[in-house]
């Protein structure tokens, strides 16, 4: 099968390279607005060829939107409307919104709502992980909406790079996605300000910071340009958590404050409670 | 050498098993209030006997605190005036107020207090990582006042087993000990008080949560009974950091909720800043 990646990025790459040693697909076309990620895409391997996106949209069976979810939006009416019997689907962090954006379009039945839970904090073709996505999960959205043959293609897609599919309502996942996912980009970017504003001894950072520090702030190494418009999107839930969010950090701040020891151990023992969902 | 291990779990049991594998110590007694621990340790072959606590300062050469920082300014002066030529060390993650607590101690020149940056969020012998502390930066602080042959035996063992070392001001230690561990800790229990109050559903979380929900989550696991005497030791730096943390959190907070996302993509270009210093 051929198929065409919009977005030569970490996702689309990683998803080229696992569909291609899968043997899912045979050829992948990969477009991308900018010339020197489709080059490096070329050049590393993860595509065989690239192209005008009509000519791809032409050859191909199967047309994998990964291009952040602003840019999604832009784009998904007009592809729709390109299509003849081509699947499309988009593999992005929220799903109400875009889904929203082609409700009533004639052609709603060829596109496949999905968002794969993996990523890291890296971005472009560079950064392709070998064994992307294998045991998460993926997520497909308003699946009553598509066309049985697409929604067999792309079950069949995450079957086979060993995801674990599961089907919800868009604004559902919008919900949960901004709990498991968003929260904690905006949770780690803001610590790594605080590190930043305060610690002005950048040394000292380098030299103590521990695998804790690390991990925490991993995240806010991530790149704007997808994680603003994701933001964007799921604006009302992301808020509804980042006010929880405040909500728990002053729990902590007033049981310092006020020296309530025994409050705080309450606090953290009630935290420590994520074992039992988080390995 | 033989060495006395006060407090069997994770640190003292990861120590007490470099220090072996080093030949740093040919015996480690360990000694834990809790008899499991020690009855544990003793099993998994990461002490070689235990005793009371007299007859192990007696026999050894370094007796090393491992225990929450609460107990360690317990133990502390009993400890000192029990000594003769042996050395004594910490390994706690605050120092302030454990040097000022035996500042002006007659055997203070036998204390060395230190902080290898190195731990997880797991405890108990169990626990126990094969190759800890490695590459990692041990802290040693009020060098000045400690005897020279016990500041060469705690160097030695610091340099035997892989830690680089750097030496700081007790009260300097705690301020970027709580920026660049302590407020990791509070944001990820944090986190984790969010999720579990809001996110009733336990399976979507554990079914969606990508790995970056993971790493910001993970310090969430920590115990609180090491973890709250920390806090309460450094109480004023981790105020202050958090403080700053909650201020960092409310201006993302505030471009979303007046869509000023030209800002947020600012802020969020400057925490990716943090990859100039931990890459």
């Amino acid at each position: 099968m051929t198929v065409t990646v919009i977005g030569t990025g970490l996702i689309g790459c990683s998803l080229a390279n696992r569909l291609k040693e899968t043997g899912f697909a045979n050829k992948i076309t990969g477009v991308d607005k900018n010339p020197e990620n489709v080059q490096a895409a070329l050049k590393l391997g993860w595509i065989d060829e690239t192209c005008t996106l009509d000519e791809a949209i032409q050859q191909s069976e199967l047309i994998i939107i990964a291009v952040p979810v602003d840019a999604t939006l832009e784009l998904l009416p007009d592809l729709l409307g390109k299509l003849d019997k081509q699947v499309l689907m988009d593999v992005g962090s929220t799903k109400e919104t875009i889904c929203a954006s082609v409700l009533n379009n004639e052609k709603r039945g060829r596109f496949v709502a999905t968002h794969p839970m993996w990523g890291t904090e890296k971005d472009g073709p560079e950064a392709v992980v070998k064994d992307a996505f294998k045991g998460r999960v993926a997520v497909i959205c308003e699946k009553e909406k598509t066309d049985e043959d697409a929604l067999q293609l792309v079950e069949s897609l995450y079957s086979i790079i060993g995801m674990q599919l599961v089907y919800m309502d868009a604004a559902i996942h919008d919900v949960h996605a901004a709990y498991v996912s968003h929260i904690s980009h905006i949770a780690s970017y803001a610590l790594s300000l605080t590190v930043l504003e305060k610690e002005k001894e950048e040394d000292a950072i380098f030299e103590l910071a521990s695998g804790g520090f690390e991990s925490t702030v991993r995240l806010a190494k991530s790149n704007p340009a997808m994680w603003v418009p994701i933001f964007k999107q799921n604006k009302e839930n992301v808020l509804d958590v980042l006010n929880e969010h405040i909500v728990q950090l002053r729990k902590i701040k007033s049981c310092l404050e006020k020296d309530n020891y025994t409050y705080l151990q309450e606090l953290i023992a009630d935290a420590n409670k994520i074992k039992r969902i988080l390995k």
